[in-house]
């Protein structure tokens, strides 16, 4: 039997028995158990430095995370332990609030909400559709291709972008490399951002990125803070309209400029915070034992310790 | 020669010159023409009372007008003349809209907005998302189509209903008739309403149409505000959230409880203004001149004078 450490007991219940596989509670808020943890699943959403309780499990040979990123846990994998990331869990609810911040940018819903507030009706004027957008996709894995999914539905042309060219799919023609990026910004309009964080993307958006987009694009980062320059954002705040789920520094403290920026929507990185989580996030955590019951390694692996 | 008004010289250069056609400006806010205009094109946006200058123009027989909606019309029509509305033009722009509210109010943003404005990071909490949503569209002409198609994205079952019952589609297994609403409505938690005004549709959503709801489920309005009764919504929000683009009385005045019920997203009638608008408007006007110069009758003929 693998002894397999999930993060409360709604989790166990909710992933019922599985062969082959032994399951008790771990949070990892709570100090480390004695037993020996073969596969740890740490809770959702914990403050990164929680995941430096990793390193004390040497008995840990799979760590599955709950989270599509994974950058925080990489440093604390015991010697030789694999990283599953929640491949997939997070498309549906990522995808769809990068869709919502582009809409709400585009349609105008920040002013309409204020509006509300003060009880007045704006005179209607035309603003920007999300139809007829050409979109650039930067980070084409399985979030990317959710939201490339969706816009389709909404009549938006769509350009995907990942780390190396590669053939295309049923949604894209083909997947550019991200060294065509100078060439391909100034054609597009709206720009989602669903990279991981590596070293590769850090400030991958700067300001010679944002430079070369026209005039009133729109830019969505679903990905994570690190990749846009906050700098450099701010100074093509209102020539250009970003929706932000994830910010750097994050959180935003109190005051930071970056709030009161014009044609800035923020968002408090709630990507993955939807009820799409749980159902997809039980389904994929019990697929994985299953797997590890029946002795094949896990799906998903993104690091090695 | 057909001789045909539109509002402006902007639409005589953007539809160019179509055989059998002479085209003429002519904005009904001006003084009618003395010449015997046979089709006349009223502008989208402008106050309803302005169409009463249609009854002044006896050679008109076909009016077209570049909205979906067509109530406020239907009085002012010269006998014998057709009315042709929008069909289709709207549909790209009034469908994202509705996708847009319903999004905005699932996932919060409306708050991520208020707390932005404070320069407040919120905890996050869970959501629910669109994904999994069950979406009843009440009104399945061009722009209901055009919102289930969208939801199908993103993973929200769909049910149609029309004013009768008839056989599906690529996107709905059936089309449900508007008296099958009682046996429905509980088991929905999204209704989008996309219906024509009519005397059958007043007040269609009232008290019991509400109470059917489970709590937490959401009502967008993208037809016409009569189509709901106000008061009806104002006991309900809360346990209820409405996405309204349009509202009873409108626009709606400053103090209405309205603007200040919980769970409420208003947005100002803005469904269809958009940049998708424009060309789709051009394309459908060249397309009944090209008809109309032809000898043919006009598409999309919604009432006769």
């Amino acid at each position: 039997m693998t002894l397999v450490s999930l993060p409360g007991q709604s989790w166990v219940d909710a992933v019922g028995p599985v062969d082959g596989i032994d399951l008790m509670v771990w949070d990892l808020a709570d100090p480390p158990p004695d037993a020996a943890v073969e596969v740890v699943v740490p809770h959702y959403m914990r403050p990164a430095d929680q995941l430096a309780a990793l390193s004390l499990m040497p008995s840990t040979r799979v760590v599955q995370l709950l989270t599509a990123g994974y950058e925080t846990a990489v440093p604390h994998l015991p010697p030789g332990a694999v990283l599953a990331n929640a491949a997939g869990v997070h498309d549906d609810s990522t995808a769809e609030l990068a869709v919502g911040l582009a809409l709400a940018l585009l349609r105008g819903i920040p002013d309409f909400v204020r509006s509300q507030d003060s009880g007045t009706w704006l005179r209607p004027g035309i603003r920007p559709s999300l139809a007829d957008r050409r979109a650039l996709v930067v980070g084409y894995g399985s979030v990317g291709r959710a939201v490339a999914d969706r816009l389709v539905a909404f009549k938006v042309s769509v350009t995907a972008v990942a780390s190396r060219a590669r053939p295309g799919d049923d949604l894209v023609a083909t997947v550019h490399g991200v060294d065509e990026l100078p060439a391909l910004l100034p054609e597009h309009d709206l720009v989602v951002v669903v990279t991981p964080l590596t070293e590769a993307t850090r400030h991958l958006v700067d300001d010679r990125f944002l430079s070369a987009l026209p005039d009133g694009a729109v830019v969505v980062n679903i990905a994570r803070g690190g990749v846009a320059d906050t700098g450099a954002m701010l100074r093509h705040a209102g020539r250009l309209l970003f929706g932000l789920d994830v910010t750097e520094p994050e959180p935003l403290p109190h005051g930071h400029p970056l709030w009161s920026a014009p044609g800035v929507l923020i968002s408090p990185h709630v990507g993955g915070a939807s009820t799409a989580f749980e159902p997809r996030a039980v389904a994929l955590v019990r697929s994985q034992l299953e797997r590890i019951g029946r002795g094949e390694p896990p799906l998903h692996v993104v690091a090695t310790g």
